[in-house]
């Protein structure tokens, strides 16, 4: 087909919906280091895991040799309703920035969670609800992972417990109530619900939380009570893989229209929308069958791949949970309170940080208003409104891109867009109004954290 | 093709977009009664049309004849970003319902404006861009009108000058906000900046204004400044025109797979989104090729169709546009303070009025607690979190699928989904929160509104 035919949107059939999710780790020669039990320090195995996931999920999340996972027909089914999601040519975009460069963009806003994280929600409650449980829980902070999972126990009839950090429960009233509409109950963390809460409430009376208290919370829940496991949307490999759907419908519409990408680039904060959209690009790239470049892009102010270091940390402030290997800014690491755009994980996916300590990924950093300036002109030509999140790969491509028009270079930029942004409309008026800043940490703050990290040999 | 073989989702090709907006005029034997001067009450003129409105946009308003509108290849090239939309099966809410009614839904909610606004936003814009003006004024109560306007102005290059209710632009700021993205200016309105703005500040110095007066400022603005003109999103022919497109591609999809409808269901304020989405069946109906019940829904709280009289009224409560014969409560009437569910304009769109005054179309009204739980039930097994307006078609829809059950019918519904709910939370709070109340007016404050109605003969 030739290059003037491709339409400003490419849709896949329903049945082209990927029938498997593919697991990068099978064609990894280095695997990504395994769990380790806070306590012991050794691997974390399935029965210890399966107090806290899902039975079907922690078999994903130690499986390294299954290339792929058939996708059960009720998921399949459930993806009906948003999927494929629509791969969109930048036409205005490219016209725009004047570059010769063709930039494609795949977009996952167009459900109601507003982003990608709904693929790794209805998976996650529907193995739950395979398992005859009652219910979820989880931690979320600005809401699209609660909003996601609220969806998905809706849709299996599952009772959804979600603990929401108290600043972002008072602050984003309009999350909070979408996730009601949807039938979760949704408690301001740290909660008097809790041993944990009333401890921290005790010591702190005033506290506005932190995603790691909501995460020690919503962990007790789920072990304390019958019937309930917790889930988490990002950082697992499980989640990595039920993300692999990004990629492979992204590949599959290229394919169809005969599209070599040169690059792909993705967000990057726990690496759950990178991992997916990546994921058959790089298996190719594993295999030595084809090369891509594969760029991720970070927060300046919370720069895990570009400032920190690849070490066993915790997963979580609490230290409740496994110890994972994966680049760490140290899981004490906030970052400044002016940083507005998301992203703001210490550490990154196991599977991520090894392919990257490998060399088969870059990785880059932007400043955040240098983010907002490019979602702005995003949104003015390409008509989406981006989440501040998906707006750093915007930068990253939009900056490839002026590359390719200083050197006249025809390359093929694929990003991932990964939510819409209605609900950081307080971020946007932050930079409308001039008040966004670009905090970014100092190797002294830095360093003070890392030195922190707990003594794995 | 079979039943069985109807995917979720049908989606027309980029090239199946409509080349031509369908003009119910053309084809009524009764044609719409023209507007009037409110100062001489005979019917306004092209000229004196365009002192307000772009030429082209003129010749469109007043054509009772011309049944197709080439659709300008500029336009069609943006409809391209986010159409064809999506008619969508519902097959998991006919599943809970139990129902063997077969139901589909337009869903309109996929582009940043969250509404089908955008349609008809993208035509004005361009008229003004080709006459070569310098922008247009508008005024915007909840803000979908006003985001799709920003959006289109945005893409065009026009200034764009919003007037948004005060009491809207103070509760709403992420709206404003979303505007401010795209680069229009939003003024509180009433405002200091115009003479009627100074004039009502002045009597009312702690109004929190009205639809009324900031289209009074919208306007003055308009012809008061060279180079600018008002725009308007919903009532007026043109936007009915320009939304057929909706229609037309939903009865393109449906011809695709060779669906027969049975009734079609829109909801009803101004008259845009129903207007649109009946245009093609509407003309067959007219013309006697088909028959189909078609179904205007509005809230029990504003009920210009099906209690309201057919009379000339003021189109705005500041009587300073044309007056128009339509259905109407009289342009004093407001809804009770409680009414959080839209559709809250006193009268209706001409072309509409007429089609309803000769037996073509059907009309209900339905309480607003009814209307949110329909959008909580249709969230729960759709995904799609529903605007409230939009919510007065599902409930609608819902019951006529409910009676379907009693009777064993399998009829074919089609309703317009026409926006998503995301910057109405505050509303859904309310009805969670048990905060809603579903007051309906008496017969005495209609009748005592329609009271003063203008005399025209």
């Amino acid at each position: 087909m030739s290059e003037n035919k491709i339409p400003y949107k490419i849709y896949l059939e329903e049945n082209e919906i990927p029938k498997a999710w593919y697991n990068m780790r099978a064609d990894m020669k280095n695997k990504p280091a395994p769990l380790l039990n806070p306590g012991t320090l050794e691997p974390m195995k399935a029965e210890e895991l399966s107090g806290v996931f899902c039975e079907e999920l922690v078999a994903q999340e130690l499986d390294n040799d299954t290339a792929y996972f058939e996708i059960p027909k009720e998921i399949r089914d459930y993806y009906k309703m948003y999927r494929p999601s629509p791969l969109m040519r930048a036409y205005r975009l490219e016209e725009k920035l004047g570059t010769p460069a063709k930039i494609y963009y795949k977009f996952e806003g167009n459900n109601t969670s507003g982003s990608h994280k709904l693929n790794s929600a209805i998976a996650q409650a529907y193995y739950a609800k395979k398992q005859g449980l009652k219910g979820v829980t989880t931690e979320t902070g600005a809401g699209q992972w609660g909003t996601a999972l609220s969806m998905a126990c809706a849709y299996f009839g599952l009772d959804c417990k979600v603990y929401m950090v108290k600043v972002s429960y008072e602050q984003k009233p309009f999350r909070r109530e979408v996730m009601r509409t949807y039938g979760a109950s949704v408690t301001p963390s740290p909660s008097m619900e809790t041993a944990i809460g009333r401890k921290i409430l005790e010591k702190h009376p005033g506290t506005t939380g932190s995603l790691g208290c909501a995460i020690s919370e919503a962990v007790e829940v789920a072990t304390t009570n019958e019937g309930y496991r917790y889930v988490l949307g990002s950082v697992l490999n499980q989640v990595l893989l039920h993300q692999s759907v990004i990629g492979l419908e992204t590949k599959a519409a290229l394919d169809k229209y005969g599209i070599k990408a040169d690059m792909i680039i993705g967000c990057a904060g726990g690496g759950s929308n990178l991992g997916g959209l990546i994921a058959p690009f790089m298996g190719e790239k594993l295999r030595g069958e084809k090369d891509y470049r594969i760029i991720a892009v970070e927060p300046a102010s919370c720069p895990s791949f570009t400032r920190g270091t690849f070490a066993y940390d915790f997963c979580d402030t609490g230290m409740v949970c496994p110890l994972a290997k994966m680049y760490t800014l140290g899981s004490d690491f906030i970052p400044a309170p002016n940083h507005a755009g998301g992203l703001r994980y210490h550490g990154m996916s196991s599977i991520l940080s090894q392919l990257y300590a490998d060399g088969y990924m870059e990785a880059v950093s932007v400043k955040q208003t240098d983010v907002f300036e490019a979602a702005e002109q995003f949104a003015r030509t390409e008509g989406i409104l981006p989440a501040p999140e998906s707006s750093h790969a915007i930068k990253a491509a939009i900056d490839e891109a002026l590359k390719c028009k200083e050197t006249g270079e025809e390359k093929t930029i694929v990003f991932g867009l990964t939510g819409t942004g209605y609900f950081d409309m307080v971020a946007y008026e932050k930079f409308h109004e001039g008040e966004m800043s670009d905090y970014i940490p100092t190797d002294e703050e830095i360093a003070k954290n890392i030195a922190n990290l707990p003594k794995v040999e």
